[in-house]
């Protein structure tokens, strides 16, 4: 049983526990792509789906910093779990970030008293969903092209328009009911337990009061609400690195245990680990890997502070100066870990080619999703910041 | 009907016809993962699989250098059925490369006549099978871990070592004979329509008489004979090569056909294809993917020339320098091949990781063979060459 | 004494001589960075300036194929004077770009007879030179940033736009005269020896009757006159591919000469020609400078054969193709030269960064020169055709 | 007038202050190339050179942490003379890493109050020097090809071996003797202002009292002596990284000062800052030298840690992961500095790459002194405790 009394260190190695039982069957797993329902369990026995919810509930009562390590360390074992978790701590903060103080005190009572798991349906390139009111209440309709959790999750994120406004409203809704719809077509080339499908919202209404941050109908905002973010975007940063850390482990227990050295290199080598070509390729992408690491370790520090400081302090340029640290960390991560995905295999050789290894699931499940907004605008986004101190507009990508 | 008067213009276009009816359902096809009963029917009926052949018997009578565009070409539209043909390619010519005059006549003009597809049993890192004397015959014995082709071809070549002798001996034989097993084995990440699965050999009878090149169970070397490893290390860079167009030509479709500008860079672009990092990324990859091709090219052009010069003709010297060039087309071809594989996808976007558009199957197709001996060893033979003017010693992989 | 029967071959080993003694002593030469008069009597003396000037009077008459294959020998043995004779080429070939044939023949009887070098004072970065009319004459002022070839030149071109319209006139003048001062300011940390300074042109008189292509004071425009900007873009690929391979060969000559093995290896090596890395790093710098030759080799047969091809036949299409190949054989020859000009140093050693070894010229050369017009561009040019079939208008940089 | 009570931070901007100045004429130093007496005034009268040293003796008694990030900052100006200071530390805290608690006093007490500066003839791929005994003295003789410091330093260390043993002897004696030749020969491409030139040690008279760690002419090891490897490791990626950064930055102040737009892409910018290309390539440098510089503060805090901790209490474990870690941080400053050192050049375009911009200088001195030990091994042995969990051995160069 998870207490609140588990520090930082205790928690990482709860993920690694969770992540050495994802590693052993993620292969298989990958290929069968089944609902991940054995999975949020193990994440919700191990207390990790509570991990920043307030102790008073049962919650871990960590902080951010160390949300981005266990989402990191999860995803080493198994790329899409350690994405819905990820999801969910940044949906389990939505309150938090825009709410009122006791909407974000009841939907944290709610969330981690129950061990509830986030889902959202909020992708911004499909239009908004709509909203009417009706009386106390209001209701959304519309469709989304994309919804990570969906059926596995407990609750689900909606963000819509109302009608004849510009207001965006922000609710959490029950996943399971009659007005939410689950199409289970999320079939990609990665990140395949994410049930990230599409979701059809038809009349699903929330009363008033739950329209979060609207007091009176009304929304004051803060600089703190456009953390959403730099935030989710760090964790996408911080499961990459899980894959990319996930991929070089991997290879390298396979070059242990299975690769041949070379015999027509002239050289005489026992061992593929003797192989110099093995040792630089090794050597060189662990440095990689380390550095976009620290980026992404210092990014996590950074964002941690004013993520956990009071929500009137954070102004514009610290936020936006996190962001582009932010950006930075995620190209490093991009770049490094789709060159790991790559050339992992010519350090474990031709038969680590086989599917049942499933080596290429690494390069897969990245591939998939750092192509969640274009990189190359985060490489403009650092470009103006170095060359003119621009900083980016807070948009639903920067 | 195939006729011996085409020219090699005219048969790059009959390859391109069978790439473009491949490219129709290469994705489905590779999750299928069926034998690619249609696929071989396909080439034997565009005459493809006798290209190479003698014009008297029915063959094309074409040169190395069309051959190798050839493989190219197919593995553009299906890299599987481009590897297939190649490897029949070499397997047709392993006759011309060691046998004698009478038994190239005989191969010749039975595989030309009958349109029959070579595949090999010759994966030098197993063990030789073990060959025994019977009278007027030689008997087989043994298992090999990958041989291309099984059972959709018809004609299977076989490597062994004679008993009690250093003597390697290389025959013709059918594929389909109780002897002959080929275990269906072959689940790999890429190239999954090849037929690379495992085979058993159990007292496979060959006449002495049609031992290759052995009179009164003798065998002359020449340098002619080891042209084997340089010009399948050159088929393979062919295919490499039509794998990475075929990727960069499928993205260029569903870029124009599908990929949205990116709305929150401030651009108003309305096309993908005004994105200045588009343009950028195709630019780079082209160019770079036109200088792999030109040294291909050159290469192709090189060894051609000394495959069908007189065999006696071939100095050590020769055939080392047209190595080496072919071991750098090699290098510059995976690597080429490998980042197009990659960054198709960021210039295709977030849509094209779905499975049903299959955009992934390059990247695999490419990284599963270019593993088949290490890309390191290439380096270094170039590398041997440039500082040192060293030739790689003729082995099985160089 | 220079004879029209020479080949190809003959004159490659000539500029291969020439090359070689400019080697010896390139190094000093550009610490020293003296007027290369000594090296431009080399040129003439070989015969190399008048390489593509008619056989009638004493020219090589070779193709533009050879004399970019010259251009890249020469600037293997110094950057510099490979780009001196590359200029010339251009310059000397700007009347067949878009003279009238009379003015063809003058001009190639002048400059073969005569043994002279052109040099050429058009950067269109800055203002076109203002013309003016004078009766039969036209009159030329203004300034020009750079101009490649200057005091060392024997003729130089002109261009500038006739005041009160919109045509631009090409001619062709003594270097040596008083309206043309050479400010001998040319001090940049690369292509040292170029004489590239800038130029005031005051009160320079031409007759109408020189004002190239001009005829009854009117020009008549074809898509071949556009073909300076391809050509000109090939002579910059051919002379960094030289530099590249002196860089290249330099360093292997360093390291078989002067390099020792590393002694905390543990490896016990007797050279550095032994080391793994050394030879991994010469055969990845090799196939990489092999690829961009064979490309740069392509582009030189594709736009030779349209040079010298009738300049009525030659279509914007042709056109296009040919300038979008040269942009993207320009690309693979710099980022490959650069990295070869870094690189080189890690298989050299500590002691090749002392001054005297000057193994840092070619990096310094290319990085130089590479910057004439920005590579992004032509990232682009590629991806437009290889995206959407863009072929890219003539420009001056196009 | 420096106080012991100054924070790092307090010290950064110190450092900061005498780089910015170092930077207003580095480029013409650079060329003018003379012994850099004012820079290393500069340093003193900063109060710098005793930044580590005791309070009570008037130092600043900062941490290692601090030091390199001083390190970074003076090189960010001006690269040689952050290569002095930064060696410099190391030999100040040489009598820390194998001295007795008197002789630490003594050389503290000295160098402190004295503000001198360290040099040292410690160059192992030279002999060790020769030692002699006489009486209560041991002797120096010998040479050594490079000696950082030579005649700006107040003191020079010196090792030799102890004749008819196998003892290593450090000491530290005054830079200004008669048996202290400094050849002044140090003429390289890059850091051109270390006076690394060759130095001749004749009859060096040391009393045996001096002679580091030694108690009764014998030496008791511990693991902490063996810091001085990965200690200056640090040091060189530390002023690699300020090269770097005044590369990043000395190119964006020229870019927005002075890079014109380009007139041919049809896009009609109005300034260089808006180019795609120039925003994508200053985003893609900035990240990548974040993510360099991230790694090597991590690695700085890791060996501070140990350096200021007591001297029994270093294992082998602990020295040797944070010498893997040192080991992959300067592999990816070096990657990444000369990626930066080329990569400038493009997005400030032709005009600087002229001599009085100077912009080359940074590639020249990143280029020059990464070639002190081949980063190759550095890449292995990272490798090679990634792969195999094993550490270095400490050697003169791990």
């Amino acid at each position: 049983m998870v207490t609140a009394e588990k520090g930082a260190a205790e928690w990482l190695a709860v993920a690694k526990d969770v992540a050495d039982k994802l590693a052993v069957d993620a292969a298989e797993r990958d290929r069968a792509n089944e609902t991940p329902y054995a999975e949020v369990r193990l994440l919700k026995e191990a207390g990790l789906v509570t991990l920043l919810g307030p102790p008073e509930h049962g919650g871990g009562g960590q902080s951010w910093d160390t949300a981005y390590r266990v989402i990191r360390e999860v995803a080493r074992g198994d790329g899409s779990i350690g994405q819905l978790l990820g999801y969910h701590y940044l949906w389990a903060w939505a309150a938090r970030l825009v709410a009122t103080e006791a909407q974000i005190a009841a939907v944290e009572e709610l969330y981690t008293s129950e061990n509830y798991l986030f889902g959202g349906a909020v992708n911004p390139r499909d239009g908004d969903l709509a909203i009417v009111e009706d009386g106390d209440e209001i209701v959304y309709n519309g469709r989304k092209s994309f919804s990570t959790g969906s059926k596995v999750s407990d609750l689900t994120v909606l963000e819509g328009v109302l009608d004849g406004t510009e207001d965006h409203i922000f609710a959490i809704v029950p996943s399971a009911q009659e007005g939410i719809v689950f199409h289970d077509d999320w079939d990609n080339i990665g990140q395949r337990l994410t049930e990230s499908g599409s979701v059809s919202i038809t009349g699903v209404r929330v009363p008033w009061a739950s329209a979060a941050g609207y007091v009176d109908k009304e929304f004051r905002p803060l600089t703190y609400n456009t953390l959403n973010v730099p935030a989710i975007q760090l964790v996408f940063a911080n499961f990459y690195l899980g894959i990319a850390q996930g991929a070089l482990e991997t290879a390298a227990a396979y070059t242990r245990g299975h690769t041949r050295a070379w015999p027509y290199g002239g050289d005489n080598k026992e061992s593929a680990a003797e192989e110099w070509y093995v040792l630089d390729a090794y050597g060189d992408l662990q440095a990689k890997l380390w550095a976009a690491e620290a980026l992404v370790d210092k990014a996590g520090a950074a964002i941690s502070r004013v993520l956990h400081a009071p929500r009137e302090e954070l102004t514009p340029q610290a936020r936006g100066e996190i962001a582009v640290l932010i950006a930075a960390a995620k190209q490093r991560v991009i770049d490094t870990g789709l060159e790991i995905g790559t050339r992992v295999f010519e350090v474990t050789g031709a038969r680590a080619s086989a599917s049942k290894v499933g080596l290429d699931r690494f390069w897969r499940n990245l591939r998939t999703h750092s192509l969640h907004d274009p990189v190359a605008y985060k490489r403009r986004e650092v470009g103006a910041y170095t060359l003119l101190g621009e900083l980016p507009e807070p948009t639903w990508y920067t």
